[in-house]
């Protein structure tokens, strides 16, 4: 949102909030309508709780729920554990992101579906924007299922910028390229100043790998498994696809530190993901205080709020926050508004796109979903030519075993066959017998909130 | 051989018998010119232990050899079993056929490209007919790294007579398709009579499938573990592809009975596979034992030893077996000799050929082998198009995961990388901790037979 009051071509948009919960959905109006007003955007918010309300005729659409939220993938997880499955069933070879569900969040399939299908009714010219995980799977969902213009966003590149200032490279005068799917992007190009850049990550390595210590969970871009990676695939693997690894990095707490770094291990961690759902939480609880302070004391401005927060009892991340939001000169660096812009007003700049592979890269079907560099202007977009390719064993080892659980995930959650849930599981190394798996998927369609998920799977043969 | 004897059109063939076990070659050597004289054939045999000497302008060379033979499996076996790797590390979900090494029998895919290189070389308008397994294996490491004309055999497909025998159907008015890889294909068409046929099998299994009992362990082709994967994948897999199930039915042996039947398990279970290799060493000694008693006696006949073989100590069924060979009538079924015959005497024929795939087959990269129907006559091999395609799930679930280890296995052998073959214990569900993969590959490559394995592996990075 203050990306869009910063974008001079699109001051003149409306913009319709819509969330479940009103006191969130609350929250959010009452914070933008005051940024928007503080700032001098004439941008216009509505809010409502109906889905077809809020996208009648919208341009674009953005999907950011996650149905169910953490709540609901914790107690998941919980049940997985039980069962013997550390992490939950749905940390999979490939895909250890915590909170990238494909095979036991239903529901969250389900969404995608019931916004892209509105889209296609309501909106039937609007960009449907994938910006909620699993965004490898609902991209190629909505690709497959809902003839309407798909996009999915995710920012998992952008820990290109822990390479180059590790290198110390200035980022403007780097030549690089990323590909293939969203957490599973490799650095196939990687140049500085007109010349092959991985000698010079060769001798951070030979010198200074040693010395690296991860400063949050998150931060894994050159850790020892990363620089396996690199080793054995022969390119860096980029952002969150340093996190989906084999279970080789994975079995427990003590290997995840191993290749993760002390003390947490990496982000899908126990401790790792407690501490991000912390700091979601404590962000969220932030931002509910302070449209309830803005409510209860309407003429005071957000800039006050930030100067003056100890006396409102705003914590001092939020000030510091505030002033970079206040900042006309600061985007966020999402490129959710900047794509928006490119199309609507021919700001033509280069992107990293989920969008339907439909022949960008050789090898991979059409109908999958990859994340690529394209340049986006009003003509559209414009996916770059990937030069060089990736090597072979990133494809055949990498990139091929996780399109096949992107696979399974979007059989199960279209035809309703149990048997692909379970086929999942039997292939599963944590798994040891077929009672085990019976009884995880049980459960967790048992729960109040699969009543959906269960009738179904458990229609079908 | 005593297909060769029965085809008119190659009755003035030399056939340079090869091997470097002169027990075994001398006995081949004598079985052949006797049985070729008695049968009134005019082919030459030449007997040789020289590679080059053997192949020298060959039309085409036939390599059926095993490095190492099954003693040195059956070594690896144990060290794998020793290590916590049941049925061995070369047992693999889609690879569990006790014989089909792919990861450490490194001698066996050396072999495969010094016979290879020698055909190019010396018979370089010649075929290279691979008969020796891994099929799949060697057909695609030919295919990519030797330029010469290459085909791969295996008789799998003809356990479709099994189901034609079980639903009482006249094979001659079966339409009928099986593709993909080898130890990998799939009955994607099955018609009877102008109608669709597997609602025939559908039937046999509601009515008889029950009272389905083997007959050998290798009867497989209607036991619970095929129905199971007909109802899962929507197809029927054919011949050894149902034998590369996933571990789900391959854990132990209880379990291996449970999907393959009683007693045995399967062919690729502890008895099952003793089974094979008695059976295997018994035909083995009969045959030098058969040999010797020729040599011992010049003047008598093949046919009055199969008449009076008990004069001699021969086994009735040695008896049985040699009144076969010995009809003109009656040729193997194999494929070898036919498909010769097809290409350099215009005698049209169907077989099911392990070639390279080069757009036969859509989703399935150009230079990996293929095993497809095809016609074949003077003007070389005309793949059938494959109507109707593969169910995606067969593609996703099973041919990629099987196509991937295919990778793997390639990638080790040819780069010598060492951690390609750790990489596949690492995902390889009875992995537990890297010392478990460092120790068995250790103690594998510490073998007498693996000087030339070792010396590849570990000079690499």
């Amino acid at each position: 949102m203050t990306d869009l009051c910063k974008t001079p071509g699109l001051a003149e948009s409306v913009v319709a909030l819509m969330d479940i919960d009103p006191e969130r959905l609350e929250a959010v109006y009452v914070l933008a309508t005051k940024y928007a007003e503080e700032i001098g955007s004439s941008l216009t918010f509505t809010k409502t709780a109906d889905l077809e309300e809020a996208l009648g005729d919208a341009d674009f659409v953005i999907n950011t729920a996650m149905a169910g939220g953490h709540d609901y993938l914790e107690k998941v997880r919980r049940i997985g554990e039980k069962h013997g499955y550390y992490r939950g069933i749905d940390a999979q070879e490939f895909n250890m992101v915590s909170d990238y569900f494909t095979f036991s969040n239903y529901n969250q399939f389900a969404l995608f579906l019931t916004v892209a299908r509105a889209v296609e009714r309501l909106a039937p010219k609007g960009w449907y924007v994938q910006a909620a995980n699993p965004v490898f799977e609902g991209v190629t969902l909505i690709t497959r299922t809902v003839p309407i213009k798909v996009v999915g966003f995710c920012h998992g590149h952008y820990a290109l910028n822990a390479i180059f200032a590790a290198l110390e490279l200035d980022p403007a005068e780097v030549d690089w390229q990323v590909a293939w799917f969203n957490h599973a992007i490799w650095l196939n190009r990687f140049r500085y100043r007109g010349e092959d850049a991985y000698p010079l990550l060769d001798r951070w390595i030979a010198e200074k790998a040693k010395d690296w210590k991860p400063k949050s969970p998150f931060d894994d871009q050159l850790s020892p498994v990363a620089l396996d990676m690199y080793r054995f695939y022969g390119v860096m693997p980029v952002g969150d696809t340093v996190r989906n690894a084999t279970w080789r990095c994975h079995r427990d707490l003590s290997t995840k530190v191993r290749w993760y770094g002390e003390p947490w291990g990496g982000a899908d961690s126990e401790p790792g993901w407690t501490w991000y759902q912390e700091t979601l939480r404590q962000a969220t609880e932030i931002m509910k205080f302070v449209a309830k302070t803005l409510v209860r004391n309407p003429f005071i401005k957000l800039r006050e709020l930030g100067e003056q927060g100890a006396r409102f009892g705003i914590p001092l991340e939020f000030a510091a926050e505030l002033e970079k939001l206040l900042d006309h000169q600061r985007k966020s660096g999402e490129q959710h508004v900047p794509f928006i812009d490119a199309l609507l007003n021919d700001q033509g700049a280069r992107f990293v796109l989920n969008i339907p592979n439909d022949g960008i890269l050789s090898g991979i079907p059409r109908a999958v979903a990859v994340e690529v560099p394209a340049w986006v202007d009003k003509d559209g977009i414009h996916p770059e030519a990937i030069e060089p390719p990736l090597p072979p064993r990133v494809v055949n080892y990498y990139l091929y075993p996780r399109m096949i659980r992107m696979e399974m995930a979007l059989d199960a959650s279209l035809t309703g066959d149990l048997r692909v849930l379970k086929e999942v599981l039997y292939r599963d190394p944590r798994t040891r017998s077929d009672a085990q798996v019976e009884a995880v998927l049980a459960e967790i369609l048992d729960l109040p909130e699969n009543v959906e998920m269960k009738r179904h799977y458990c229609q079908s043969p």
